[in-house]
């Protein structure tokens, strides 16, 4: 990996380090970098910093506010290269992938730079003459963002494009397995800032190094007006519990564990296309991942075999090589979660179909690549309730829609969910409210891979919460219910008299 | 009290009865009725009816739903006048505040109806060509909606009236010192599901009579998708931590502690007007009753004498004589902290310039009337960031305009606040993010009697959520993104390749 | 018909009358009333009087005005059925359309009591430091709204309702073919207003009777302020005209050429129903009414042959008998452009399947009614490119979707269109830029019937205006654009630097 | 002028040329370049390749569309300075408004880029159980852009940035006297399309040289499915006419004749400041220049004293120097009408209270400069109430607010307004129905320099159209409302029974 180097140089990164805390890159297990973790008494003066910094940014204007994100896009167009290829060095992913979070990460800050002239409320008829409502939106207050390894650049451009131009200010605490990536797109940021001038407070963009000890202090921060949170469903309810015991607001994107429906009218090639797109993509380590599916059983066993082929052509391997597709797991807990996931399967009465083995071990003696796992299940046993991090996927036949659409529902999780059918009643019944119980529910494509122009997050056990677009900007902003009364009377609303004839 | 008999018979309440919870009129501490509590064991099966109906009345096309809550605006119409007395006798205020109240639930029934025919979500353009995008909110599932004392109509109605039209069912649970107004209030609406007919499923409406164990049973629930509380802020914190601990969602109504800017450019007719409602009307127990004043001290002294001049000409007892303005405080512990309040504010340096004295005590010796109390304090101290639910009126003056929103938002509540002031600058920027920090700010009224048009709630410790008006019957549906490829091929979004040319 | 004397007195309309312009029923011929026509040289004092009506109705507060519209609503409910059977009488249509036209016009009042709330604008961000903006909805001045004789009742609901929530006064000009139902519908409005008491002004809603000459009167006036206009598309472009010449606005609503795609993959069971209704539901004299048919030509023996069928077992004849489904033309001339349209599809190589004859002419002599005409082309001539106000219906196979799709396209008219297919691929495809070209477009139903809540109206010829549901009201008001400048300086926008440093 | 030429080089401009059409600059008489116009007979033509160009690019998704207009915002960025110079050559305005001009142009492009993910329509429920409906936006066609001499960058860019994220090619007609700007600023575009690559199919922005009569043939070209034209009344009418006709849709931006009420609570030095700015920037010829100012007789003097101290130190020159705030009028017939109107205000009553003089006749012999001419007038006669495109200043004294508004609101047009005040009482009123009835309304600043935020345009004779921010880019798109029935049933809207049971 000759031009690792010139990359984190470029990027402005520590070039090996000697901090006290290792990146290692899960393509061969090396280290990249040693980075030093931010002293935990640090940062409750970020925080109070981040307050100092609202207090100004909160009155630049919105459109430029907009101004900065724009910049922040032009930064990141000038090294998508850069960052991407430092993803799949500390994440994994193929560079395909990477370069498509850089390229989400400018997406939002497209969308976000329109959104700075918008910010749209409401004005509101009023029941009693010469008055007038209105709502309006104000900034909020410092944004933590907490990510997690998978996402480490497009998670955080989300939230920091979407509160920048919601006149908050924001601290990172990027995952400790993929700091580089996450500090690389906030560097940029910095660079953007620069260049945008005075207008700027000091520590508008500010980033905490560090694990669950570092997160559990910012989170519980009462200046952390907002805390968005990307990672297991654990974390995720100690973010909630921390956060509600104050009243603060909270953004929580958390586990997935996401199905497909394959139902008696689908166009295979389509299925077999998105499964493995859904299923072995950053090798099953999206929280929109495919995990599971139900297939009509008059498809099932062509399906299966397609399935099979496919995964059988997949190129394991160094994702920096431009032909593979299916990079490494990011650790070794990782690959024995996979492993002990694939027991539970078997003992639960699955048979693993394929995969599920380590592979390029005497290459990669520190790096855990795999083969990619198909699960055929007699049906949704208790492991397949849970996520696994890893590329398992399980199938399950089905022969009656209402059973399949139960089976999908039946999980913890509610992030994304599909459905292949050409079938427009079917479709349409799984994107109704007697279908799918996600946040997401797509047709004819797999459940990742999600547009930057809707809103992005999960029900139940994935939080509940909306990021990136449609108006999931307003997670950013308080709302404000103004009555305007510009009459020299003062009359009572509901027609009520007071003490006047 | 010769007619509250007729009134309980025409609402269909007990008359009497024999159950275990004494309901008292604070207007002469008599008992009203006895009814019977719901057995805790109960509270389970209650919820999963409630899940069950769920199931049938999401599947009511939502302009059928709004049907019903039509039909539940002309049965409080024809009882507006019984609930509005029931009001009176149960919570004490006086009979056009309890008509009022009425009025606002039928006011919210009207916006319901034809909010049932939009519940708007959005089309979206997606980057991907022969894609379509779309958000759609579906019903969400059951509700627990959990009321103060002080509104046992209005805000059940805004609650129940949403969900309903939203797909949801209802479980209320109203405060064990006012039961009767709410089941009252919920009978007309099992009166116009009898009308509406086979559509409703069974146990769409229902209540639960109790206290606070009653409440936690049922918020912790987790066939209760959404709980709607209003009370007090520490209920508020372990309504959040229970619904956070499984996810589930929740509105809180918690705490004010309103205040009221009186700036050198106020014109004090308005002032004054809006100070006695906003202080006496319900006898100080409003959550969005009028607590602090800041007035400029150029006209300090005058507003004083004029505030006080009013307040001895209010007419203080029984709520339902025509004249009367002031009610009585609902029980003796809120005279007791009325009391007890006082005397810390006079410990922190406050004078009582009038007011703060039990009075009629040999008319109605188990009821608690007193004299509304002006209190004129040096500073904002420790007492005033307090809520105390009785008629006490804290008046400091500034010098300072920006003085003036500093100690405005410098407590712990975010309700409701307001400025009176004829200057456009110090109007808008008290509007502005510079200015209020709470939910609802106001120009030249007072803090109280919201538009039903409007959101309703309140930042930091009043909860951060909102309902009633606006868009805030989203907070009764989940939103499902939906990605729809209709194209014979499936490109990725980003622009990602993945394993094709 | 024993009866219509007294639903005539029970609506408040004439009894016989001796007026200039007699009402014709095209059930039997015989005249139901003589009505007065209104001197033309009125018209222009009653739009005067409408201007001075909207200089108070506009300052009424929208929510109060939205009361109006609810006890309109209630009126209406309390003669339904009588409005209904006079539209029968005088439109032809059978009594539960006539059930159904008053039914929508309630609906229509339930949905805008809920919008006297909204009428929401924006707030939006401002480039310039402590300025604001928004954008606020205005009442915009008196309405004409010209209806046309088919639905006399719900296209005057529709645009009264929705201009008396936006503060606007109303004058209808019905058609003088069935002038009774309008003012029927409009004497109820006129009992509202006298139960809403002295807010209203007089002359909030007036009529004019007469025809062509009255409408050009109005249309012309500099008073009306918009002008809405439901018929042929020849009045649509001179009304256009009229109103483009003064800077007025218009809602147009003109003619239709509705069709249908039967695709390969049509349940034809949904597609039999939806085209019976579709093309003999007031006898072929809906705006919307099915006039052109593509089958894909795997299933056009069949859809024939069911269509044949189902025509032939419909009971044909007097509208108020309970088991009538087609009733009579409105008159001769619709009689004779019948029979010369079929002579034209004939010459133009059109077969007549069944059907085109007048029957019942020995009990109806000076009545028209005629056997719904099912035509099958060799492809789409000039005459089914025309409208033809009477239940023909042609009949084109097609091979390629594509194909389909440019036939359907290719007309002048655009207002609604459907499609019946289980595939979603084609369902979509319909719905997209590429698909249908009209303001409505429908799956898997016929192009008529629509609901209130969407936005009503068509491209093309159709006019280009919409009305009724979704945000049509923002027609009714004029929309202004507020900079609110509240610092003590005055930046310029677009950061233009003007004479100073 | 040296530079002129290198300008015209960058921007890919005939340098000279032989064309048949002089572009002159107002700044010395001196011919800019020679033009070619378009052959009259090319239009059809040009209007058909656009309604090709049509049929590809509404098919490119639209947030690649908004790519296309992020690349041109890049351009205009690179090319700022020279086409805000070419600006001040050809229009003559000041190098600072210049300057905004193409910055308006690069803030649209912006905010277009962000509303590319959006063009949001609405889902909205049905009444009838398993039906859904929706609304979307679908690109309505080809564009035709008329635009006025004095924006010749900035309104073609709101247009067609507009149009081209909407799905629509565009044909640019700029004004013959000063179409070197409008080229320049589509030449960037051009340059935008060559890097967008293949998506963008030919033709897809076009232009055309010429006047009246080329714009008379493309307004009545029926593939132009939109005109937006920007200009006189009496062309604005002629182009209402020539759309209605056959049906099209018009964005017209026609007369404005703007007022600004400076009442008895205004702060003068804001006063002053808009004033000056309104009034004498783009030499009174902007649309929304200031042209009628009433002010309350308590302040009547004093402001006449500052305005004209201000105006005394107006720097009059050649726009194109540094300290020059008023440049020449566009050519010789302005100064003309300049000249006759204030003859015929004199005529009236008015007194000239200074300017209304050419200067640096010397110099500039065959330019116009003028002196900013300020007008005392008894109250407001005939000649205010046409707008003289040129710099002159009604003032008229009012002692009542309501007359302020009655004089202020009585003129044909109705584009932009403005009030000075710190009063919020008549700040609110002013901005209520009650006050201004133009499109624009400000508070504390000039009538003109609108943000592209909000929805620009005007009422009355303006035309009534709004183009630019807020949702104006509906205009460039068609909305088609959804009903999708996917049960296996079809029940009819609004309850209707047609022969089943």
């Amino acid at each position: 990996m000759p031009h690792l180097r010139n990359i984190l140089e470029d990027l402005e990164l520590p070039i090996d380090g000697n901090g006290d805390l290792s990146v290692i890159s899960p393509i061969d297990g090396s280290t990249i970098a040693k980075v030093f973790q931010t002293p935990l008494n640090e940062i409750s003066q970020m925080a109070e910093r981040s307050q100092t910094a609202f207090l100004k940014w909160r009155n630049i204007p919105a459109p430029r506010r907009g101004e900065l994100v724009r910049l922040w896009g032009e930064e990141l167009r000038a090294c998508k290269e850069q960052i991407g290829t430092l993803i799949s060095f500390e994440v994994g992913k193929i560079l395909q992938e990477g370069l498509g979070e850089v390229q989400e990460a400018i997406d939002i800050c497209d969308l976000c730079v329109g959104q700075s002239r918008q910010l749209f409320g409401k004005t509101i008829t009023s029941e009693r003459p010469e008055h007038r409502m209105m709502e309006q939106w104000h900034p909020l207050g410092p944004v933590a963002i907490i990510t997690a390894f998978n996402f480490p650049c497009a998670v955080f451009a989300w939230n920091a494009a979407n509160a920048l131009i919601c006149g908050d200010p924001i601290i990172l605490k990027p995952s400790e397995k993929s700091p580089l990536s996450g500090i690389a797109t906030l560097n940029a940021l910095l660079r953007a800032i620069d260049k945008f001038g005075d207008e700027a407070p000091d520590d508008l963009a500010q980033a905490i190094i560090g694990g669950a000890t570092h997160s559990k202090s910012l989170v519980s921060n009462p200046h952390m007006a907002l805390v968005s949170a990307t990672g297991s469903t654990s974390m995720g309810r100690s973010v909630a519990l921390s956060v509600a015991q104050r009243f603060g607001r909270r953004i929580l994107e958390l586990g997935g564990n996401n199905a497909m429906i394959v139902t008696a009218h689908a166009n295979l090639d389509l299925a077999v296309r998105a499964i493995v797109f859904g299923a072995v993509g950053t090798c099953g380590q999206r929280c929109t991942s495919l995990r599971r599916i139900f297939v009509h059983s008059s498809l099932s066993k062509e399906l299966l075999n397609r399935i099979e082929q496919a995964y059988a052509s997949l190129k394991i391997g160094n994702p920096l090589n431009e032909d593979t597709l299916v990079g490494p797991l990011i650790d070794k807990a990782a690959f024995e979660k996979f492993q002990s996931t694939l027991n539970r399967a078997k003992s639960e009465g699955g048979e693993v179909r394929s995969g599920g083995e380590r592979v390029l071990e005497d290459i990669y003696s520190e790096a855990y690549y795999v083969t990619p796992a198909i699960v055929k299940m007699p049906t949704q046993t208790p492991i397949m309730r849970e996520e696994t991090f890893a590329p398992i996927l399980y199938i399950v036949d089905y022969d009656d829609f209402d059973t399949a659409i139960h089976l999908h529902n039946d999980v913890p999780q509610g992030l994304s969910s599909c459905i292949i059918s050409d079938n427009m009643q079917e479709v349409e019944y799984f994107l109704s409210v007697n279908g799918s119980d996600c946040g997401i529910a797509n047709v004819n494509m797999g459940p990742s891979g999600a547009e930057i122009g809707g809103a992005f997050g999960g029900e139940k056990e994935t939080g509940g919460d909306r990021e990136t677009g449609s108006d999931a900007w307003r997670n950013y902003m308080r709302r404000t219910t103004n009555a305007i009364n510009y009459s020299h009377d003062m009359p009572l609303a509901q027609g009520i008299s007071f003490g006047r004839n």
